[in-house]
C-alpha cells in the first residue's frame, strides 16, 4: 500500500497531539527540515513536530502507521548523503526540544541523554567529570542522529565508533510501542543484539528516544605532530607502519598538498604545503607520549618525511583540530557556486596506499572537477570532496563516474561504500554490489519492524529489486 | 508444525551427503554429542555429520527445513548453560573437521578462519606474528562457539568480547541460502547491521561457516599483582578504583578466600587466604608496567590490602592463569559425587560491591550448598559455583532460589542474567524479566531467519508467552 499525504483531519489530529508551538507548517519550518548538507535535491515535509516525551512519539507514529503517513526523525540535519531529507513528505520529527541530559552516571562512566542532544554540547558539560563521549563526527551533530548513522571520525581510530558506546536504547516502533533494548553491565551474552540492529539503522527500523552511552576516561596528557611528506601515497605507506608499530594514535588523519594549503590561508599555519598527517597521542604521562612521539618520527622519517612537527601544546593542537573539523567549510568557500559531493569509502588498512592512489589518479582524469583529499587514514577511511559548477553537466558526469569507480575499487579491496556517513540517498545505489544477498535480508528485517513502510521511506534499499 | 525424528529415508538422504565417515549414530558419538558442561540432563542427537563445506552444510539445512528436522551446530561442547545440547533430537553438525586457519592477514591485523578452530591453538600459530585473538573464555571452546555465544573472559576488561572483533562471516540459513555479511574495512556505515545480531545468537538464526576476525597486537610487557583484601567487600571497592584510575588493566578477577584456598592447595602458590585480586597489566615497556604497578598498589592499600605481590615475570603470570582458568576444575575435584551450576551475572561497576555481597550473603543462607566466589571483577562480573549432591532435593531447591534472587538483583542494579555464559537452557526463564516487550522482536527476527524452527530448537525463548 502506497504511503500517503497529509490530509486537513491528519493535520488536525496531529497538533491536537502536542501544545501548539510544537507543531508547525510554516513556509520557512518546512524549508529547515527539507534538506542536509549534502546535495541531493530538497524534499519539504508537510509538517514538522517537536515532541517532548516517548509518549507523544508513540501516540504520533501510532496514527501515522494506522494511516501510512511518513515519518522521518531529524537531528541536527548536518549529515552528508541525504540522510534525514523527507523525500515522501510527511511527518517531520525534530528532536530539538528532547536535548535534555537525563542523568550523568559518573562512576559508570554512562550518561542518559535524549537524543536531541549535541555530543559536543555534552562533552562540555562532562568536562569536569573526567570523562567524555569519543566519537567525533566534527560536525554539530546530536546524539540521536550519531546513533542512526554510527558516526565515527577523527577519534575512531583509538576509541571506535558510536556503536562501541552504545548500552541501551529506548525506541519507539512504527506501530507506537516501546520497547526498551540492552542493559547497563559492560558485557553481556542476553538474547539477540537488538541494540547494534538500531545503531546505524537510519531511523527507518524505530526512533530512540533516549539512550544510555558508555563514557571513556579524559586523558591526561595530549601530543601530536605534523608530518610532512613527498607524497601521499609515502604518507600512507606510514599511516600503516605506524598502526602496525603498535603505537595507538588518538587520530591519524591525511591531509593531501591542496588540503594543507587551504589550512594555512584559513589559519596561517605555514604548514610545508606537501602530503601531511596530522598525529595525535593521548596518554597518562608526557614523557610516556613523548617516547612515542619519537617512534612516530622515525617511521615517518623512513618514508623521506621532510619536516616533523611535534607538539605538547594542548591550545595549538586545538587550534589544528578545530582547522581540520572546517576544512569542509573552507573548501565550500574556495569555490563559491559549485556543488560538492563527499566521496567517503573504507578499506582494509593494508590496501589504504593503493587505494589512495587509484583515487588520486581517477579524479585527476575529470575535467572542470576540484577534488581535495583527506581522511581518518588510520582506519583506512578516505575521502574525497569533488566539486563543480552546478549546471555543468559534463562535469557532474564526470564526479558520478568518478564515485562509482572509487567505491567499486573500495569494494573490489574489500572495503565499503561508505565509511561514515550513512547509506541515505547517495549510496543506496551501492548497496546490492556491497552487500549481495544479504541485502535482502535486510530489507526483510526493515519489513518486520515497519511493515507500512512509514519510517524514512525511500532509504537505504535501492526501489529496483 | 512440529518438529520430527528422523526417519529410514532421512538418515539415508544425510548419509548420502557427505563421506561415509563423516556420519555416524554410533552410541557413543551420540553421547558425546549429548551434553556441555553444564548440568542440564544429557540429550542425544539422531546423527552426527562432520560437514567439510558450507555447500554440504547447505544441502543438509535445506533438507532438514523441508522435512522439518532439528539442526544443532557444535563446537567443543564447553559451555555452560545446556547451549548446544540438542533437546529435539536430529542432527548435530559437528564442526571439528571445518578447523582450518584460512588465511593470516598479518598486515590488515586480520584472520579468516572455519569455526571449528580452537582459539588457543589459533593463538599458538599466530605467536610468531606478533598478533593475537583477545577473548578468552578460558576453555577449549571453538571460535565457531565463541561467536554463537559472544564470549568473553578475563581479558574482556580491556580488550573487549568476541562482538568486538568479529568483521566479516559466512553464514548458511536454515532454508540452505548463503549469505555473506560485513567487510574487511576497520569502520563502515553501510547497511543495517547484520553482524552483530548473528553474533551470539547461540546457532538459532544461522549456521556460521567461516569468519574474518580483527588481532589485536601482542604487548611488549606484562606485569602483574595479587592484592589481598580484608574483606570481598573492600576487594571489590578496589577494583571500582582501579577501573575510575583511569589504569586500563588486561584482567581484573576477583577470587574469594576459599577459591584462593583451592588454588594454595593444587599449585602451592602459598598465597593469603583472603580474599584476592589479579591484576595483569599489558604495556610497551617494563617501565611504564611499574608506574602503573605503583597507582595499583596505592589504591589497594587504601583498601587495607595487606599484601601486594607483584612481578613483571612473564612465566610466573602464566602459572597464575592457568591456575584462574582451572578454579572450574580444582571446584569438581574438591566435591566430587556433587553437580554444580555456575551463577554468573554482570551489573554496572559501581553496583558490583553491592551485588558481590548480597550474592555471598544469599549463598551463606542455604544449607548442604557449597559456593565459590570469583569474577571478571573488571566488567562487573560475578561468577559464583554453587553445588550439592545430585540427589539432595532441598539442597537444589536452595540454589535454585539462590540463582533467581542473584538474578533478579542484577537486573534490578541494571545488569544482565548472563554476563557471557549465554542463555541456553538454563537463563532461558529469566529472558522475560531481563528483556520485557523487546524479547517479543527477538523472537520475530528468530522467526523471520528460522520460519520452522528447525535451528538449536527449544532455547532462548521460554514456550510460554
Amino acid at each position: 500500500m502506497p504511503l500517503n499525504h497529509l490530509n486537513q483531519q491528519d493535520h488536525r489530529y496531529l497538533a491536537s497531539l502536542v501544545a501548539p508551538e510544537r507543531c508547525s507548517t510554516g513556509e520557512s519550518i518546512l524549508n529547515t527540515h527539507s534538506r542536509d548538507q549534502s546535495r541531493h535535491p530538497a524534499v519539504r515535509p508537510e509538517v514538522v513536530i517537536w515532541p517532548e516525551t516517548k509518549e507523544e512519539i508513540a501516540a504520533i507514529l501510532k496514527y501515522a502507521d494506522e494511516k501510512r503517513l511518513p515519518v522521518t526523525a531529524w537531528g541536527a540535519g548536518s549529515s552528508l548523503e541525504g540522510n534525514p531529507i523527507p523525500l515522501c513528505g510527511g511527518i517531520v520529527l525534530s528532536f530539538a526540544r528532547m536535548n535534555r541530559i537525563v542523568n550523568i552516571r559518573e562512576s559508570d562512566f554512562q550518561i542518559d541523554v535524549q537524543p536531541g542532544v549535541i555530543y559536543k554540547e555534552m562533552n562540555h558539560e562532562l568536562r569536569h567529570t573526567g570523562l567524555f563521549f569519543p566519537p567525533d563526527p566534527g560536525a554539530g551533530a546530536t546524539i540521536g542522529g550519531m546513533i542512526a548513522n554510527n558516526a565515527s571520525g577523527t577519534r575512531t581510530v583509538r576509541y571506535g565508533s558510536t556503536k562501541d558506546y552504545v548500552q541501551r536504547l529506548t525506541v519507539v516502533l512504527a506501530g507506537g510501542e516501546i520497547i526498551d533494548i540492552g542493559n547497563r553491565a559492560s558485557k553481556s551474552s542476553s538474547g539477540l543484539d537488538l541494540l547494534h540492529l538500531f545503531v546505524g539503522s537510519e531511523g527507518m527500523l524505530g526512533v530512540v528516544t533516549e539512550a544510555t552511552l558508555r563514557l571513556a576516561g579524559i586523558p591526561e596528557e595530549f601530543a601530536w605532530a605534523v608530518a610532512t611528506f613527498p607524497s601521499v601515497e609515502a604518507a600512507s605507506r606510514a599511516v600503516l607502519d605506524t598502526i602496525r608499530s603498535g603505537i595507538d594514535p588518538a587520530a591519524l588523519e591525511l591531509l593531501a598538498p591542496e588540503c594543507v594549503e587551504l589550512i594555512n590561508r584559513a589559519r596561517n599555519f605555514g604548514l610545508i604545503c606537501s602530503p601531511s598527517l596530522f598525529i595525535e597521542l593521548h596518554g597518562p604521562t608526557r614523557q610516556r607520549l613523548a617516547d612515542d612521539l619519537r617512534i612516530v618520527e622515525e617511521i615517518c622519517r623512513n618514508e623521506a618525511c621532510a619536516e616533523f612537527r611535534p607538539g605538547l601544546d594542548r591550545a595549538e593542537r586545538d587550534r589544528f583540530v578545530e582547522a581540520r573539523h572546517a576544512l569542509g567549510e573552507m573548501i565550500a568557500q574556495a569555490h563559491t557556486g559549485q556543488k560538492r559531493v563527499v566521496i567517503d569509502v573504507a578499506v582494509p588498512i593494508s590496501t589504504y596506499p593503493e587505494m589512495i592512489a587509484f583515487a588520486r589518479q581517477e579524479a585527476q582524469k575529470a575535467a572542470s572537477v576540484t577534488a581535495y583529499t583527506f581522511g581518518h587514514a588510520g582506519d583506512g577511511n578516505i575521502h574525497m570532496v569533488v566539486g563543480a559548477q552546478g549546471d555543468d553537466v559534463q562535469a557532474w558526469h564526470a564526479i558520478e563516474g568518478l564515485n562509482e569507480r572509487v567505491v567499486a575499487k573500495a569494494l573490489h579491496l574489500g572495503g565499503t561504500a561508505t565509511g561514515e556517513h550513512g547509506v541515505g540517498i547517495g549510496k543506496m545505489k551501492f548497496m546490492p554490489a556491497e552487500h549481495g544477498a544479504s541485502l535482502e535480508w535486510m530489507r526483510k528485517i526493515k519489513q518486520l519492524f515497519d511493515p507500512n513502510g512509514i519510517l524514512n521511506p525511500g532509504k537505504m534499499f535501492p526501489s529496483q529489486r
